[in-house]
């Protein structure tokens, strides 16, 4: 199957390693809303502009889309469902029915597959609460994020004037996951879940105290969670802190039995050293089942939620049932 | 949607709780090879021969088998399913092609849906197998099992002469959990995986010593562990052991990046008080999803490679993407 990359950022490396890695799957393309001239990609693979998609619509299958959930996805996955097959990973969480109404029209009009809200969380996470939930519904839910990269927090710390750089860690509370494992269905807050590791490269001059505290009583993104603030030299935040490892873990317990006499847990846990590269590497196999939609002849918008998980994998059924069952 | 039960002993008391407990499902009757005046059931559902299926035909959507794999699922499943959509959690991995096989013939001839195989392992333990692999192809899987009680360990203690009652818990190895979770792809034997716990009650009289080396040195089950075994009262047994706990861990390490250059682990754990009662639950959702394949007028087998996860559920797909995703 022939494979388009629309964005070439993190996640579109991510997206690039993994459909070259993949034997069942050909890339044919980087499309890109800079000057193709400018962009360098990892591999031999071809960069166009945005608007040569148009053109190359014979030679493709599926594009992954790889901007950003903020203003990227909302307008370019609908657009481009009216014309592709198209695998987004639309992560705004409460914007996702919208966003599926949006590419579901497109898509069905066109006669196209568009998968939206792909890669871990969205993605393998919200998996992992449904068939728990399924599994368990007399029971709770609580998902830990880290330790692990936030770019949206990180990008925050870079808008405070006198930061050069910054790099802000989620951390998971151990005690607040020993809690959610215990089965006694907890009651936690945001701050008992989660704290804030934040590593800030200051600019000459600048007036530390006055940055620590604009990040800490940051409203939304600081505010509610004990934050740690390290100022650290750009040198040392290149040395230690180039990374994107992200990770997390989803925990339900619940009961089972007539009077709920005997309790469950099921945990679902990642621990990622690249997250763009994992996101891409789901993302592809996505992808893979997007095609295998289409050419089943079906049209309009998915999730994961909705695709038979056996058409994720390059392997075949009787495969998959001899070797993975 | 009307559930029928077909066998009675730990797994269909498992369903008979989940189905009760669904608010989507009626549980229409409990179906037995013994006679139905001898079975006394948790619940005030009705207990028929089993015979008489086929006059209850008109009431049942979906019929749960909880016979044994050994013998009962491989003549029952594709015998029922000739008549009913049928759900067993067929356990048997190498025969489970064949057991497809069967199954599928009779359910297409029939204009049914057959979904073998259900519970967590094979179940919820193959689609964390599958997404692991799907999400990172280069890699490695490991199953642990346990701390848990086998049943068909615990059976074949019970055979041994001299032996009057036995519980068989498996225990995996926290060393070699740690070194599947390293990332460095280890080749762990299965000595070096689990260990064996035997907890015992000799008859009068029986030669303790002989038991032991019955076990530790019985081929498949015990030769290849490290066995303990503990010799206890029926008292002690029956006070410590009564339960049937289990669970486990699917770890799946592997690489990413156009050059292997960054690791990821996947792990899927479960802790289970009762083994039987979780998986009747399983069962349970996956018989929700059988009869929403029918309602759509697909036939033939399936595993739960091949179901749409948000079938599973009893909430709608509105409702998941919204609140789950």
């Amino acid at each position: 199957m022939k494979i388009a990359i629309a964005g070439y950022g993190n996640l579109g490396r991510g997206v690039e390693a993994a459909v070259t890695n993949a034997q069942d799957m050909e890339l044919v393309g980087i499309f890109t809303r800079r000057d193709p001239q400018t962009v360098t990609v990892a591999t031999d693979t071809p960069v166009y502009a945005w608007g040569d998609l148009e053109a190359h619509a014979d030679d493709i299958d599926v594009v992954v889309l790889c901007g950003g959930s903020a203003t990227d996805l909302p307008q370019q996955t609908p657009e481009l469902a009216k014309r592709f097959c198209v695998v987004d990973s639309f992560d705004t969480h409460a914007n996702i029915p919208a966003h599926f109404a949006n590419v579901d029209a497109a898509a069905r009009e066109a006669g196209t597959i568009g998968v939206i809200s792909c890669g871990w969380d969205p993605g393998l996470f919200s998996l992992a609460r449904l068939y728990a939930s399924a599994a368990l519904p007399d029971g709770a839910d609580y998902t830990f994020w880290g330790r692990g990269v936030s770019q949206g927090h990180s990008d925050a710390i870079r808008r405070i004037p006198g930061v050069a750089d910054a790099r802000q860690y989620t951390v998971p509370v151990p005690s607040a996951v020993e809690a959610a494992r215990s089965g006694k269905n907890p009651q936690l807050t945001t701050r008992q879940k989660h704290t804030r590791e934040c590593f800030v490269v200051a600019e000459e001059g600048a007036d530390l105290a006055a940055i620590e505290k604009a990040i800490v009583t940051m409203p939304n993104y600081f505010a509610d969670y004990d934050t740690t603030v390290t100022f650290i030299t750009q040198e040392e935040l290149d040395a230690n802190h180039a990374g994107l490892p992200h990770g997390g873990t989803v925990i339900r317990s619940g009961r089972t039995g007539l009077n709920a006499e005997f309790g469950d847990t099921v945990e679902f846990t990642l621990a990622l050293d690249s997250n763009p590269y994992f996101t891409g590497s789901v993302l592809a196999s996505v992808a893979r089942a997007a095609y295998r939609l289409h050419q089943d002849g079906q049209v309009g918008a998915r999730t994961m939620f909705d695709i038979p998980p056996a058409l994720l994998s390059p392997l075949s059924a009787e495969e998959l049932r001899a070797h993975l069952m």
